[in-house]
């Protein structure tokens, strides 16, 4: 059997200009990077306004398991199915990470015979924008810093800075940190922190600009900290930071396009968490692909819980996308783990704990519908499934008047998705989607987070002790009230508790922290331990790669 | 007047695959980064090597003063006054660093009428190769901190790791730092400290680097700490990084290519600190230059005493390289300020200050001139400079039985440098020079200190401490003792006190702290408190700089 990248090698590439082409793009319009990759000029974007848009097509998923869904495959799947049908499609996809590409093997862009290509590129520096949110945040931070250094005029509290700096590298060493040691000309001594990358608010909001004025005037609204004694919020503006990080990020806004291994126009464009972020790709590239195409497959972070539900109620609410139907992507294999099999038995028929384990998709079913959005299921298809166990995952979904089709894009490309292609397409088309998000704006940021856990986590209650609860109120007395909210919770349950798998009830949300993302434009409700920067295991992959003497590059996947 | 980035915006660049076709590359070999900028594929390159070489000039200075000499620019002018007189001529210059460009305004592509281009990109990402670079270094920094996190089986002194981390940012805040804190998840506290990307091994390693393969092997040779109690040198290869790091640095590793204002080929590839390390661009894109044109004019940081002297004991030496010529640029200004002006006063015609100041030119012509490499002097004009006053340089160059011509480049471009161009040219094509490096490899560490500190910079002598001259001999003992020095001191004057200006004599240079590069292969002999991470001033250039309506980049030069 072959590994994703041997796959990948022997990819037939075709030149980004013919995959341009085949969205109507001009060539003088690419700004290329290599011959497979390109990034497409925001001018010409901006000109394409008055289209109509393509339909949008959300790839969600049951509650991860360690046994694997395969969303991102599923989707790649999809899109080449529905382009294989005649359909102009294209796809969206977040950015992978750097870091985690040296922990665990395995990379973010599909796998098997459904990936996105050149896949090395995409999961190393690809065009660079992670690089560029990088630095655009660290600049913020050393001129909060500088700006303590030199005068302090705006009595900022050394002891409220909330901005850390960020690495695209998993680097526990850098979690908790003290800086600025070493006497006087070394800056004040602080206790800092270092997040991934992806965790910057600078990705958020990188994600959620409509284009690069928007851009500018969010990051000049990012709140950096307080004030001393007065608790006044202080802005990357106040400390003249905001119009030097546009320019570092001006580039990297234009979204990068890409292909499958079919040769399927892919939109890969920003890259943020879905715990204390939206998780899901640049709202520039979403646009940018609707008015190009008539299919747009995109996809979410982690479980429909997390990831759908932030990207109708955070990325459609202030954007106006209006998705047209939703895709569950789910395992016999994941349901088994939810119907409380280890890891090791997976391969075991055992349909008892498959019908229990769909309680997980059952309720994923249930959310994605009060969003309005019709729903189909995906079962990507694993050898050890049997015959039987897919049946009850058919007739559980039939049951609730839907359809659910085995996919086998992993072995067989968009082949493997066609009729699922046929089903979703046909959804679409018949406009029968009425999205709405679960809340309005003019809900009370507790009420909002209360909602979400009970609609979409099946919690009887959201919890917090007075201090969480007077910084809602704070919150909206400081003028943030209509902002949505942005759940952090483990992605493993609907739960808190990442034991709890399947659909468990009679559970209630614990509100851990507030943490105010005002440029990005929500308010981040941390429930649970949430890693904003994770370690590198005890063999790490980066142990085994390295290039070889044809100059590729060996182990990375 | 304009402004540089107003010359940089009027530019009339030609596609790089035309400026790669002047230098008979043909277009499938070049990798293309947006329309003007292109890497050069390493496979084409590796083609060439039985090609005859070009011509190879190098321009350094006189000692640096407030008052600035204007090498980039005359660099620039250089070359394009070749290319004007028929000659196929291209550049070689170092990458600039992203930090500096938010602290104080000024870029590092030249100016007025002598630069190179896409400058906003040039200062800013570029081809993204400094993030690389700051990439793998960060993810050796990563693995060690890793691999004591999970074993320590080579029981690493955590007092002893002697690599930092980097960020391309002037950030005085992470001079000093105390990591690791927070409890046994986050690993153990260790003091530490960020360094500019530019100051890492890793950069200087990717500058002498031959190919992909000695790359990876000298990145495995990185020591990067000591073993407890028998203090033997850990290696980045025993942490299982060096693999790794090469794929990060893989696609970097091709020189990148530009053009001048005047559309001269210009190689802008790897750029080293210039006292802890070499300070030129990579021998990857000098030798690529030298394969492909005719005249290939190149810099080196700092004054000639810098600069020059590593680019002749440590780049050459390895490489095979022998430069045909020399340039030493020197402004009026500048010799003032060497005379005793204050920098107050420089536009006052001042004779006698001249006069006195060209002490310091007459030594760098002297030490120079002990490498066998004939020297031109270009006079880098500016509007207070005073008829008399050229003529002092001009009489003194004379005496010398060596020509000095004035350069108006900033001003007039390669139209400028005409007269400069013929000379150098001319003594280029004698083949005269008889390049020799200051000293042999057989000599002993220390020996070689003091011969740079005695034949270049005038000292008496070479000092340190017990301590000191031991370790000189310890790393003889491991090893080492074949390898170049790579001074590190003060380039503001000949001596290791930054006051002392002209030609010092009576000086002696202690050494304070030695440094070994083992993948670099050289030893840092650090003299003085070198600065390996800058600060951002009061006011940085930062505050003034945003994007404007047409998405231009506005207050970045």
């Amino acid at each position: 059997m072959k590994s994703d990248i041997e796959i990948a090698r022997e990819a037939r590439m075709q030149p980004i200009a013919e995959i341009a082409g085949e969205l109507g793009i001009p060539v003088e319009h690419l700004v290329p990077y290599g011959h497979t990759k390109a990034k497409v000029s925001l001018d010409y974007l901006q000109g394409l306004q008055d289209r109509a848009d393509g339909k949008l097509i959300l790839v969600t998923a049951t509650s991860p398991t360690p046994a694997g869904e395969g969303k991102t495959t599923t989707s790649i799947g999809l899109a080449d199915a529905l382009r294989r049908s005649g359909r102009n499609a294209s796809l969206c996809l977040r950015e992978p990470s750097l870091g985690p590409c040296f922990g665990m093997k395995g990379g973010a862009a599909g796998g098997g015979y459904a990936q996105v290509v050149p896949m090395e590129d995409i999961n190393l520096h690809f065009t660079g924008d992670m690089h560029a949110i990088g630095a655009a945040h660290n600049l913020l931070s050393a001129m909060i810093d500088n700006y303590i250094h030199w005068s302090n005029e705006l009595r900022i509290d050394l002891r409220r800075i909330s901005w850390p700096r960020v690495v695209d590298m998993n680097d526990r060493q850098l979690r908790e940190i003290v800086t600025g040691c070493g006497g006087p000309a070394n800056g004040f001594p602080m206790q800092s922190s270092f997040d991934i990358t992806v965790a910057s608010e600078v990705m958020a909001i990188f994600c959620l600009a409509r284009n690069l004025e928007d851009l500018q005037q969010r990051l000049a609204r990012i709140v950096i900290g307080q004030t001393r004694g007065e608790l006044k919020p202080v802005t990357a503006e106040q400390v003249g930071a905001s119009g030097a990080m546009t320019a570092l990020l001006r580039d990297a806004l234009a979204p990068n396009l890409v292909q499958s291994l079919e040769n399927t126009p892919a939109f890969i464009h920003g890259g943020p968490f879905a715990n204390i972020a939206h998780g899901c790709n640049s709202l520039i590239a979403t646009r940018a692909a609707l008015k190009l195409s008539d299919y747009v497959v995109t996809e979410a972070g982690f479980g429909a819980d997390l990831g759908a539900e932030k990207f109708f109620n955070i990325k459609c609410r202030k954007s106006g996308l209006r998705p047209d139907a939703a895709v569950i992507v789910v395992t016999v294999r994941a349901l088994k783990m939810h119907g409380g099999v280890a890891k090791e038995e997976l391969t075991r028929e055992n349909g008892e704990a498959v019908s229990k384990g769909l309680e997980n998709l059952g309720r994923h079913i249930r959310n994605v519908g009060r969003f309005g959005v019709p729903v189909t299921v995906a079962i990507n298809h694993f050898v050890s499934d049997t015959d039987a166990e897919i049946q009850l995952v058919k007739d559980y979904v039939a049951a609730r008047g839907l359809e659910a089709h085995v996919c086998t894009s992993w072995a067989d490309g968009g082949a493997g998705a066609s009729a699922l292609a046929d089903t979703v397409a046909a959804i679409a088309d018949t406009g029968r989607a009425q999205f709405h998000p679960l809340y309005d704006d003019e809900m009370s940021l507790w009420n909002k987070a209360r909602t979400v856990a009970r609609e979409i986590y099946g919690a009887d209650d959201l919890q917090a002790d007075k201090k969480i609860r007077d910084q809602f109120r704070q919150f909206e007395a400081e003028g943030y009230g209509h902002f949505p909210v942005c759940m952090a919770k483990t992605p493993y349950s609907f739960s808190t508790d990442p034991q709890l798998m399947g659909a468990p009830v009679n559970h209630s949300v614990k509100v851990r922290e507030l943490k105010l993302a005002a440029g990005a434009e929500f308010l981040v409700v941390i429930c649970g331990d949430i890693m904003r920067m994770p370690g590198l295991p005890r063999v790490p992959a980066a142990n085994n790669i390295y290039v070889n003497e044809q100059g590729q590059i060996e182990g990375l996947f």
